[in-house]
């Protein structure tokens, strides 16, 4: 089944110890939809500016993105820049540059309209609500956010978060949602917002997952070099979603596999500069990844 | 098979934002030894003073833990008080009275000697090395330590590596002892300094082993709510070796099994101060939460 991903779609130039990459394929919608191409058809929901790099609209392409819902607009693509350090988990933003993002309005191509799954990637809460209610009784509603949002836009993520099916978020902003300190007291109350699926985000440490059927522990993969983890987040609930979306049954029998696999997508985009590494990765190496958890989980 | 214990035993006052509590019975061979007994007999080596409360000698032979090896001597028991911030991850130390650990020289009861599984818990690394001198043949020798012997005993620490089999340290000891930023990479220059076995404790987030047959990723219980952690990297020590020496087969056949009992025994650790809940969990407990973990990691 289709899945439609609506985020930002923007150029990241990435600097860390070791080195400096201007103008990268990046934003949570990109991250997110080669994620979850690996799955099955996706449909992308973003902005650019007559700037965007045409061989980044081929690398959409390439992936099966369906582009009918990116609006390309005079100006220029939203650009991030932001440097990391060393121990690679603590990062700086350097400029941001909203450009056509400024004034984006998303509005869904009428196809659009009836994707049964739907990932809400990060993006101001206002406008992942805009696209929500576009949407026609979709069947599973994810959405992600940042701290920026909780900082600026606690209210419209208040009202997201009451009209979806699950949410995403890293450990350190559902702390700062909650205010409670341990991660399962946090997990207790995301739930009395809303989402009857909370997904906590614990960067190299996995994720948790708190649904109908109780916890899940998902592993990450284990890493040795992390190159770059800029959009790990992204990938991971893009596999997670793109996988849900192709997956036959209901969400609780796949939703375990469908971190485990967005996890291991996530893992291949650590290890290089934006999409550099996820864009060369084949679904075979995926799934030996997968295998490879299950091994380094049983007991 | 009976595993011998040497390491602190001393008394704990333990601050939390919620509460204060003096003089309870700690140290790392306390804590690793009531671990240990839930899966086999215990032979514990440490000193206390003649202070040291009846009541706390009582709870060690309560828990089948044979004291020949603990010296009593004239003067005071070692006693650590200690601080947790309101997140129950910091912690400061506040006091820290040596008394008669200032000059224990651990000497082994002759029986002890031929123990085959021997937990050289936190303590400085010249007296691990000096119990390991005394032991004929053991079959498996594991040790623990802490940032403050990276700090000041570091030549001892690497006599230490290169003769035990396993090692045991945090993630932050991990990268002091390396310097390097990525868990990985740090245990695989760990393993250069001697150890078959590394084990990275990870606190909430688990814990990683390192072997023959590759890495295992431990998942830690989910606790809602942590009252103390004082202790919990020594229960989780303690309940791992406890588990390895009763267990039949081979240690790399075992040793992903004790990690998850070892994992539980320290999640009870934390539910009450010092050693409070541990001393009243049975043994049903602990394989109850193995199998509610089994369940919660199975995809």
């Amino acid at each position: 089944m289709s899945i439609l991903i609506v985020g930002s779609t923007a150029l990241d130039s990435i600097k860390t110890p070791k080195a400096e990459n201007p103008r990268l394929l990046g934003g949570s919608a990109s991250h997110a939809a080669v994620a979850a191409c690996f799955f099955g058809p996706v449909r992308l929901v973003g902005v650019v500016g007559s700037d965007f790099p045409k061989r980044y609209l081929q690398l959409y392409r390439r992936h099966r993105i369906d582009l009918a819902g990116l609006q390309i607009l005079p100006g220029k693509t939203f650009h991030w820049s932001g440097e990391y350090e060393v121990n690679m988990n603590n990062r700086r933003t350097l400029l941001t540059e909203l450009g056509v993002f400024e004034t984006f309005t998303p509005t869904l191509p009428r196809a659009y309209q009836t994707s049964q799954f739907v990932l809400l990637a990060n993006i101001a809460p206002a406008l992942q609500l805009h696209v929500l209610n576009q949407m026609k009784r979709p069947r599973f509603v994810v959405a992600d956010t940042m701290d920026l949002w909780l900082n600026i836009a606690l209210p419209d993520l208040l009202k997201l978060l009451k009209r979806i099916d699950g949410c995403v978020l890293n450990d350190s902003e559902a702390h700062q949602l909650t205010k409670a300190d341990n991660v399962f007291a946090a997990i207790r109350k995301i739930h009395q917002f809303g989402p009857k699926y909370v997904v906590i985000k614990k960067g190299s440490h996995g994720s948790i997952l708190s649904g109908p059927r109780g916890f899940f522990l998902c592993p990450a993969y284990p890493l040795p070099r992390v190159v770059d983890p800029t959009g790990a987040g992204d990938s991971f609930v893009g596999g997670m979603m793109g996988y849900l979306a192709a997956a036959k049954g209901s969400i609780d029998e796949n939703i375990r596999r469908a971190m485990v696999f967005g996890s291991v997508t996530a893992s291949f985009c650590c290890e290089g500069f934006g999409l550099t590494r996820t864009t060369h990765v084949r679904r075979a190496q995926i799934d030996r990844r997968v295998k490879e958890l299950e091994k380094l989980t049983r007991f």
